[in-house]
């Protein structure tokens, strides 16, 4: 999905929202058998319940390797399900030589149809650039994240610059916005308004709301451009909503009001 | 494998050699079928030539993701056919918050049996410690990788250090030489000895030998210890030494010639 797409679908359903797919097999809902087959009919109801208050999906592949082969395929299978008409992530932060992040980028963009994949951007260029060759992809590098890590190298002193601003600008130089988005997130809120400042252009994905404590008014108010900008991801917030045999109605009245939310916002 | 294993396996065998499985699908010699039956029949051909020349194997996730499931269950088939003789590293480079580290832990080190998986710092420390719990069980983390991008963030001036310098230093806060190695390439040759200067006693895990250039008499000159500390990784050096017929036989040759220099090197 290129640029262009995305901020059409961003408008038509006024929502920027991205729901977060961190299936966690241990907190699975009641009635849900905690195995492979849990997790995509869990996924199943999910996206089912989600689909038309959201823009986009991202799948954290951790919660889908603990799994190990059996896993893997449920990843697969729920990208087929998600389809074309979500923007689709690959939250799998890779990051490795140029050889080697060329067998990333086939593995996410090719043998798997997903939109993005996370980039760490620690090896430099040659890990990251391999992600940009592929139109209508998008490497989505990380650049100040939502963790309490963060503080411990995202945040040091470079020179006159903090690492994560010498990160985003040299990274910025590889690609553009039509190619590459930034990982900010939504727990930086007292920043987010100075890295907008600096790349107007480029989308960012901000995870931390929910769970983490960001909050979408201050990440919007920010950080929401004329052409939005953001898909603001949120995870445990909607898909764990409820433990019960009602997660899918829950999941689907929390997107609802983020959806809501973001309706009045966008203006 | 503890520590105390792994430098006994190290002195018994005359050998800190690891040989690293990208197997590359596309680089199969002849009599290989390019398909996952394929690698995993190349992989087998290769543990059977080179496993009395080596103490570790290295399997870069990437080169198995590229297949999807069917490539995961390649991973996985592998791991279990080197067995437990054999220090096992899964070169996936991951690094996420607390609760998704956790989950590529469970991946790594349960449902499948890995000794030790490469790391990315980025974010910092809730991205690191969820592997240094597991007894047994190692984080290797990138301190400075092999390849050209390095210069751009790795060696960049933060405050009184470089950075890898900084990262080096408050990762190896977190752990200790029983559960933390770290990842210093060959191609560093100039700075290895002064890396091994202010960190005696943790392996290092050395990628760059080989297809990269770096070479194993100045890195062991730079940073064997009498407890070696040290992993030399090869990887295309070994297992596609030949593209023919007799790849085993190539690999096997090239193995024990990277064992007797090591042999002689251990002193």
């Amino acid at each position: 999905m290129n640029r262009q797409q995305l901020i059409h679908r961003i408008f038509e359903k006024r929502s920027y929202l991205c729901v977060g797919l961190d299936s966690d097999i241990e907190k699975l809902p009641a009635g849900i058998s905690r195995d492979a087959a849990g997790v995509l009919a869990f996924n199943k109801a999910i996206i089912d319940a989600t689909h038309p208050f959201c823009v986009a999906y991202k799948i954290n592949t951790a919660f889908y390797e603990c799994m190990g082969a059996a896993g893997w395929s449920v990843l697969e299978q729920t990208a087929d399900y998600i389809g074309q008409e979500h923007f689709l992530i690959a939250d799998a932060k890779r990051g490795d030589i140029g050889n080697t992040a060329d067998q990333y980028a086939t593995a996410f963009f090719k043998t798997l149809s997903f939109d993005a994949i996370t980039v760490a951007p620690y090896m430099g260029a040659d890990s990251v650039v391999p992600f940009l060759q592929h139109p209508g992809k998008w490497a989505i590098v990380l650049g100040l994240t939502s963790n309490a890590g963060a503080a411990d190298f995202e945040l040091l002193p470079c020179g006159d610059q903090l690492l994560y601003e010498k990160v985003m600008q040299r990274v910025s130089s590889w690609g553009n916005p039509e190619n590459l988005m930034f990982v900010v997130g939504a727990t930086q809120a007292s920043v987010m308004a100075s890295i907008r400042k600096d790349y107007p252009d480029h989308f960012f994905l901000v995870p931390g709301v929910g769970a983490q404590g960001g909050s979408l008014e201050e990440v919007s108010r920010n950080a929401l451009t004329p052409e939005a900008g953001l898909l603001v991801n949120v995870s445990r917030g909607i898909i764990f909503a409820s433990s019960g045999a009602d997660f899918a109605e829950k999941a689907a009245a929390e997107s609802l009001r983020y959806q809501q939310q973001m309706a009045l916002l966008l203006g």
